[in-house]
């Protein structure tokens, strides 16, 4: 199975540790479309809408990786495989955006347009769902249409 | 002199390391207005309306501190007086805000969005003239309007 | 099989990009050996010991992750698993070690040097093949005993 | 006074936050030598040899610049005018050897062997001082053998 782990698109999808259940109903659901079409799931491993979509992702068989803020894997919530601690607190944004080929961002406060700031910075396509209008995120208009932009069904 | 620096106001200028001219022309006198009220000038250390800040706080007899994406000292423009070499590349957007204790935006890209994000992330103010309008952002009509509200003049 | 990721032991094994066939057989034994036993191998991701012990790694059907020093995944070797960029340069080497559970190091230089110093930082315990006779460092024979060490089998 | 910092050579100097007195009064010592000859101190702003040598620096009117694993400037000690937030932790020991041209190691733990192990990454001399012994180190006989070996004054 590991065999084709770098073939895999990989899917950042981030958002704030806390959020409406909306946005945690929709992080769930992109999660498990993430998965369902064969993708790895990216996200900063923590609470909120990083929690749901993983929580989603695992729930269709999909593999999550987690780009934690701190020093401990224990910290990652309990549906990521591989949880990478960093220790650069809010500065490991840049890093999830980073090994990301493109984001879904969902909801979300500072934190999250950080992320999406350098998203585009590092030239990937930045999705939103709900989320921070700036000029360079291809608005969805919902889980469905997102995880479609980011495989490019469009 | 040496001897107050921990306790005068640190100003983060932040922009693009490339900018039209009005833009370097606000940024030069928001530089001069911020070492003429004693500010010590943080930036990232590079070219556009960082060198114009820069250049502005040298020439009203400010000290000027570059935080450097990269681990040469030299790639400082001329007017910085303490570079400090990060090798962090664009990760290190987010310690341009970590060391001021409030910010003015001046135009600027998604990298100068990046560190307005980091600067609300981390409880700064963050003043914009010209530059990207988020919630949170307080937007100033003008050079001298901004420095005054970085100084809390207002 | 991604169920129990988070339980499965993660060796660090840190090296040199370049080394003499000695070191590199060594440490394709110890990648074996750590897959062979169910452990996680986590590297610097790039080549020479890193790249031998990754090889060793897949040969015996593990998983391995190696947490690059540049932007591009494209850089690790082709037997890394999830490769993790970072962009943090020679930086990266801390958080090589902060992610492993436990540290083999074989031959190396000062990279491998700064990586044993971080790993005994970070409490983690840190056997050596062949390389830097630093006290805390827990000397081993052999690719064998250095594994069994690392699963505390002695 | 500010005009000629980009040419001041910069020393840094590294050390445990916790030293003996005989250490501690070895940091002073060349904290004052190198503020006598026009160095800039480089330190990790902490306590302990840090503190010592940036105390030793400012007695003799030099200037000093910290390097902190934290989010405060706060943090660091009393004698630094420079404080450099990082919120990197213990990683930021790499950028305390990138941020200078030369380094004084005196006596210290694994963080120091750490930094050591930056500086001859990054090709800096590294002059030692009752610290470790790594082939590469330039041993130095006292405080002042070894500001005149950071002065290339042998």
């Amino acid at each position: 199975m590991t065999k084709d782990l770098r073939h895999r698109l990989r899917i950042g999808v981030i958002g704030g540790s806390q959020a409406k259940e909306a946005a945690l109903r929709d992080a769930a659901q992109v999660g498990r479309l993430i998965a369902g079409r064969g993708g790895i799931l990216v996200c900063g491993g923590l609470g909120g809408v990083m929690e749901s979509a993983s929580r989603g992702a695992k729930e269709a068989g999909g593999l999550t990786l987690g780009i934690l803020p701190g020093n401990a894997l224990r910290e990652a919530n309990s549906s990521i495989d591989i949880p990478v601690a960093t220790g650069l607190g809010y500065t490991r944004n840049s890093l999830v955006a980073l090994n990301a080929d493109v984001l879904i961002a969902v909801d979300g406060e500072y934190g999250t347009l950080s992320e999406i700031a350098f998203g585009l910075i590092y030239g990937r396509r930045v999705i939103g769902l709900g989320t921070w209008a700036i000029p360079g995120v291809i608005p969805a208009r919902g889980p469905e249409e997102a995880v479609s932009l980011a495989f490019r069904e469009d």
